[in-house]
């Protein structure tokens, strides 16, 4: 598998052209792509890359191999934005958050021009679900909202850092996973998460990624790209 | 208008009842209320009574009254919640957040029974919008969604603490206010902010309370309820 995540990470890299600001995902895979960008750096292949990080995690592997990073906030736009996913469908509908960023994943993807999504195989898949779902939640009063998607019927989890503390994401808040196995309208589901008091964003990602680039084992990488 | 905020907050206490739990709303009607509730508890007249506070503010002023608190998870449900507005109709659509407690203060009202809204007559209006509606947003990429509601023309500020300080809500997020001077169709408003990423909440707060006790400035109270 991490053969396939390397092929893939690495192949990204050919996407990016000198002078662009790049949005680095966060993740497994996006690690060889971010990884790959940095070699090409300093060999000078790339002399003007401009990078945002999608998490703190993202942003020491950045500072480490001297990719010039700016906050969100200085760059006006993202020209390419490289991520990885948990699930995706061929229609360019995924879940993300695996890693816990799935809102500053998501802040960056509403400012990116393209995206790109690189999975393996694995994750290509043709109903949405068998990942838990992440939903990003405010601390204050969430087992109240854990108590609500319980009593839906929808397998909440809270996620965890260690064997008793709570994961909390970088904007600080919990994060709980829904169990669903298989979710039939994702856009119904995303429209109902979205409009939860105590919800701050949810790791279903509907139309974002313009191409989407998935490995087999052997490492041989996919293009999926949008139709116009 | 300190009369009639202090005569609608002293009365809305009469609508607690001995053994319920009580939300506390934050602000300066709200004050009263919470001032209220502490007298008869110290005059033995309210002995039982649990309190969920909506600020960190108003938790001060319920430990400095000796009012039992509690955490919202540590509590099953809110039997009665009071709270002020900073426009309502008669319909029972209002804003809030001016304070900058609308997201404790929304999920609160989430976890409530019964609401009470105690404003001063000129608070309510026909229609909403007057009142600059606050947003709460997640730091990162604030900017980012300042120009979007920028070009929106809804005339975004950053709600500050300071002359150089931007105000933090109790969740770690910031403000920004939408003078937007006339809401003409607040639900079709409160379904676009709840699904723009980086919105944590909105202050529109539609179809809340079951009761609206509103005070002249004489501090006549009228209460305006929900037919069943």
């Amino acid at each position: 598998m991490s053969l396939g995540k390397e092929a893939v990470g690495r192949k990204a890299a050919d996407y990016v052209e000198d002078g662009m600001v790049v949005g680095f995902g966060t993740g497994s895979t996006a690690y060889f792509f971010i990884d790959e960008v940095g070699k090409r750096i300093q060999a000078g292949e790339l002399k003007h890359i401009v990078g945002v990080a999608t998490s703190r995690q993202t942003l020491t592997q950045m500072e480490s191999l001297g990719i010039e990073s700016r906050s969100l906030d200085d760059v006006n736009f993202i020209d390419l934005l490289v991520d990885g996913a948990d699930e995706t469908t061929r229609d360019f509908n995924g879940i993300k958050g695996g890693g816990g960023a799935l809102l500053h994943e998501k802040i960056v993807a509403q400012n990116s021009r393209r995206i790109i999504w690189i999975v393996t195989e694995d994750k290509l898949v043709d109903t949405l679900g068998k990942f838990p779902l992440p939903v990003e939640i405010v601390q204050f009063g969430s087992w109240k909202l854990f108590r609500t998607f319980d009593q839906s019927g929808m397998n909440p989890t809270f996620r965890k850092s260690g064997q008793d503390t709570l994961f909390i994401t970088d904007s600080g808040n919990y994060i709980i996973d829904l169990n669903l196995d298989v979710i039939q309208n994702p856009h119904q589901l995303a429209f109902e998460l979205s409009n939860m008091v105590g919800v701050v964003e949810h790791g279903l990602f509907l139309n974002y990624p313009d191409v989407i680039l998935s490995s087999d084992a052997e490492g041989n990488v996919q293009e999926i790209t949008r139709s116009k």
